[in-house]
């Protein structure tokens, strides 16, 4: 990694294009075609001046912001030169670098060389691509927050707890001819309670943050006919899925994602769920019965008078059942679904429009609920985390299991290794037994 | 233009965004929504810190760059925003902006502010736009030659001798009833044919200049099905233009843009040419000969033993002679244009693609000879410059008439400011009588 990058930090076709190069030669190479000496200039200063092109001929007048290791975003000597954005302009200087020594930079490459500088861990360096593809103010906080290293902080915490348990563990094991016993067993036993409750929460919030980052699934489920795909064109605005009066004309699932109040929605079309001898159809209601299961909402589509399917929600899915066709006839209350309260019941006319507005807003409402994404928790919004998690629940619940039944100290131990590790592959940090030995030396001092 | 306007100045979508400012306020606005106080600080300074939303909240982690009045490029107070290219962070930036007393920026603005306040001189203005778009050598040269100022610089030594000879006919006018003249008429005379041709040779670099921008014509001219769609099609490298056997298939134009070699050609398909009683046929062969008059390049196609219409082209018209069809019959030099040089006679098989790269190579030979984009004279690019030099040519040989034909001095005086007046209309500056009047005492002292 002792070679300069350089890239096109902006996209093509704008008035400002910006080139960065970043690496031991970035001030020396920019320097090479600059009609000023920025040799020996400071970090943080800006210059006006000319560019070259390989034949020395002026290529532009340009803007040159110098950085200085470590005080630069990848941690490495930088400099970010702004030029007009014209194609020629962008693609000679860029050929001009190369040629002067500089390397084109891989995707990802700046982060990259952050992270290996110490300049951010690994979940904040992911957190860098969750921002700059930030669109709504969730998706921009919760990036905005791991960048800001709280995730990692939790992170930080949990280790140096289990940390600490696998140092008493361990000490044991080292005086076990001696049958020495440092810690208290209900202490530790609440402790690794308390860590895996801690886990636990950590990996159930990427329901909600994937959910905020992919979208919030909403599905419409009712029975043949009462207009499902209207609903689902009249919240989207367009003509999304193929509306007719034939029952059963929806038999793929349909999904758009569109942003309301912004919050991105994923809403699901779906089949009308009826008996039916028809197998394609049937094919179709057992989509929507699942597709039901993994809605965090319901949009439960009924129509005056007419039945609906006998489906259950689970508790922690919000029903909102709205009766369709209001402009045809006088809504009934007939038909109400059990768990409905009031403020859930909705009267609408898909094909009209009327009374959309109203039920966006209820979603909304509905949505932002759950979220809370308030200053002292993190949400985890990658699946890498999540998985990495998970492993590290199952590694301390095996600890738990072994520990509870009185298996041998190091099994234990071992597990708790486990678990650190892969908390550790979250933030990208090495927890090597040494570290663990070392914790054990810093907190206990066998000499005295 | 005491507002302050900020805009993004890089396109939407990329790792960077560059948000500027420019105005009395630019800075105190700037200073309002960041962690760091920038109120005081220098021009040409760079600070790393947050930006804060409407509500107070972290918004993102940014560079801000800092120009102070005169030396920016709008020439007043400005600031950058490197934010990361969220489309939320981009969004909301520009609205904290707004809130705390911005405007957004019109198209160019930037740019007329820097002409309002003297940076650059409308001439210039207007390169700094043709340098954005520029995507090949000849235009990126073209534009920053004029960027910097070479035309300008031209037109202002040719306003400069005008000025001096109205001076002297003023002068004259002063003084008329005491029959003084302070000029020799034939030194006069002189004078202003050599301004006439300065101008007119400045107008005439307007057909390299446009011909550079907008692409060099080639006109494809030949008899019926010989192959010249199949041939735009070779050269062009898509289906562009409809092909069949049958005579008489392209009636419309067909014209298509691409660039070889770093220089950009506008090839032009035509009608067949023959004698022929179809009356829409006819018509397109009278707009294939009206292509073939105003293009640069003429690729007579032919074939073997096939006689190729009679037209004659101009001398500056560079003719190419291209002999089709070499893949289905052994070519016979039988016909061949008068004028063909050895090296001009191609044999290609469009179709197979044959012999289509050496074409190509000889349109870039044939195309950078008259180009000569000497670095001593400017090449006129702009309409508007174009037809402001026509309008001073003009004005300049009505003076010029007046002149010779020993009419009052006073016309003469009044043509010759209407020649200053267009030619100021090209850089902007404004040439009112009163800098006639300025010019006289700065360079006659009548008191002495």
């Amino acid at each position: 990694m002792k070679d300069t990058i350089c890239a096109l930090a902006t996209p093509p076709g704008g008035a400002i294009a910006i080139v960065r190069l970043s690496g031991p030669n970035a001030v020396s190479i920019t320097d090479s075609i600059f009609s000023k000496s920025i040799k020996d200039a400071e970090g943080f200063t800006l210059h006006f001046g000319q560019i070259m092109d390989m034949d020395g001929k002026e290529l532009d007048e340009v803007l040159v912001s110098v950085f200085r290791a470590p005080h630069s975003y990848t941690g490495e000597d930088s400099t970010e030169i702004s030029v007009h954005g014209s194609p020629y302009i962008v693609q000679n200087l860029i050929e001009t670098l190369i040629w002067n020594g500089a390397r084109q930079a891989e995707p990802g490459e700046y982060t990259m060389r952050a992270f290996m500088n110490g300049k951010l861990d690994l979940s904040q360096a992911e957190a860098v691509a969750d921002l700059i593809a930030s669109s709504t103010q969730a998706t921009h906080q919760m990036a905005m927050s791991q960048m800001r290293g709280k995730f990692s902080q939790e992170l930080a915490e949990l280790q140096g707890e289990l940390l600490h348990l696998t140092s008493l563990l361990e000490l044991e094991l080292d005086f076990n001819d001696q049958d020495v016993e440092f810690a208290n067993r209900q202490r530790l036993a609440e402790l690794m309670e308390k860590i895996e409750l801690h886990i636990s929460q950590l990996a159930d919030s990427f329901q909600v943050g994937n959910s905020i980052k992919n979208g919030i699934p909403v599905a419409i489920i009712g029975a043949p006919n009462v207009g499902k795909s209207t609903l689902l064109n009249a919240l989207v605005g367009e003509e999304r899925a193929i509306v007719s009066n034939i029952q059963g004309t929806t038999r793929d699932l349909i999904e758009d994602t569109i942003q309301i109040g912004g919050i991105t929605f994923r809403f699901i079309d779906t089949a009308g769920i009826r008996k039916t001898q028809n197998k394609l159809e049937r094919m179709g209601i057992e989509r929507s019965i699942q597709a039901a299961e993994r809605a965090q909402i319901i949009l439960l589509l009924t129509e005056s008078n007419v039945p609906f399917p006998e489906i259950e929600f689970r508790e922690d899915q919000t029903v909102l059942q709205v009766i369709n066709k209001c402009d045809m006839s006088l809504p009934s209350s007939s038909y109400l679904y059990h768990r409905q309260p009031t403020g859930h019941l909705f009267h609408i006319s898909a094909a009209k429009g009327d009374g959309i507005e109203v039920l966006r807003q209820a979603l909304v409402r509905e949505a932002s609920m759950p979220v809370n994404l308030d200053e002292h928790h993190a949400v985890v919004t990658n699946v890498r985390h999540y998985n990495a998690l998970n492993q590290a629940l199952e590694a301390l619940r095996r600890a738990r299991q072994t520990f509870d039944g009185q298996m041998p100290t190091d099994l234990v131990a071992e597990d708790l290794r486990g678990c650190l590790h892969h908390l550790g592959e979250i933030t990208g940090s090495e927890i090597t037994s040494n570290d663990v030995l070392h914790n054990i030396f810093k907190s206990f001092c066998v000499g005295k």
